[in-house]
């Protein structure tokens, strides 16, 4: 089991027991999600910007316009961490202090690249559109070299992380089991809906399979 | 219609087109939600730390133990910022440059005060409970004096703020929508599965109206 090293940046403090540093268990949360939640520090306060992104080994890869003010400031301080979080589950308990959701977190902190070869500039795009919906990228107007011009990306190399998981039931007081309050788990997920033809030739257009795949694995 | 003044912290310079500085609608994508990101920085790097809130009127609580190292640190310095994003529906376009997400974001800067008084901490843990199910505080067993000194309760006062919104169809390059390419918006939402009663009395108890309630809302 390879494991991220545990310094002061990436040890978790509070609720330790749900925490892991596992590799294997980290890249599953990251790939199982497209946005991240990036930090940087813009006029001294610390600001958080969503974007998407997709991973590959101990790689996370964001783009944005190349006058991006975010990604030319972390670039330049690699001041910055990213944040991915998916909710799972509401914690009703039979007291307010033991509310909690259950959840898979994961903070990233390590250094930052721009990319400048034209080749893996198109790679990493194709790899966060398929993020969002695999093989998406295949079916698409290919992209114009002006359009490649005007998209800074850039490769984030993981140096140090750490997830938090909680996916367990009620944790009460013990002798609050006794009461007539009902706790449990309220499940909670993201879901896709049946997919919108944008107007024009898609509309008598077949919705691609791997759009319906998309659909029916996310539904 | 109030709107936040736009400072140079808090004016949206990518996407102007998708800002608002609307009180209201900033406060209307604020209900929507009960979990936010809270920035803070450490070791002189930005964290972002997911955190539950409920929100009265241009304020947002947030709470934790009165360790959280978090919450100390932002109380001290007031370097922070929170915000909170629903992801509404992937965009799905002709060319890779143009898939995007429909969403709701807002980011919030403020000032931070500690609550010290005990009726005030216990109205506001109320309101962070209510705001993820509404109405279920008032069903619960009432806080010990105890779990009341060892919370931590943080009043976010928002000085200024600004919301993106996207929220329309695919926007391609005019001369792609001749292309045999298949375009449209995958609507995205988060849904709440049937309530799971835990172990002992709850498995025998009809399931609160409340929470029955929030279901149907979410389901």
């Amino acid at each position: 089991m390879e494991e991220y090293q545990q310094s002061k940046l990436n040890r978790v403090k509070r609720g330790q027991n749900r925490a892991t540093y596992d590799v294997d268990k980290i890249n599953t949360i990251l790939d199982a999600g497209f946005l991240c939640y990036v930090g940087y520090i813009y006029d001294g306060k610390p600001i958080t910007i969503p974007m998407a992104y997709a991973r590959r080994e101990d790689k996370i890869y964001i783009h944005g316009s190349t006058g991006n003010r975010m990604l030319l400031s972390i670039l330049e301080s690699e001041k910055t961490s990213i944040t991915v979080m998916h909710l799972d589950g509401l914690v009703l308990a039979r007291s307010g202090l033991h509310h909690s959701v259950n959840y898979r977190s994961v903070t990233l902190f390590g250094n930052l690249k721009k990319l400048e070869k034209d080749t893996d500039k198109k790679d990493v795009l194709k790899w966060i559109v398929n993020q969002m919906v695999p093989n998406q990228w295949e079916s698409l107007r290919p992209m114009y070299q002006k359009e490649l011009d005007r998209t800074l990306v850039v490769e984030f190399t993981i140096e140090t992380a750490s997830a938090k998981v909680r996916d367990v039931g009620v944790a009460d007081e013990p002798e609050d089991y006794e009461l007539d309050v009902w706790a449990g788990i309220v499940p909670i997920k993201q879901v896709a809906e049946y997919p919108i033809a944008d107007k024009g030739k898609p509309e008598n257009m077949k919705i691609p399979k791997h759009i319906l795949d998309y659909y029916e694995a996310n539904k």
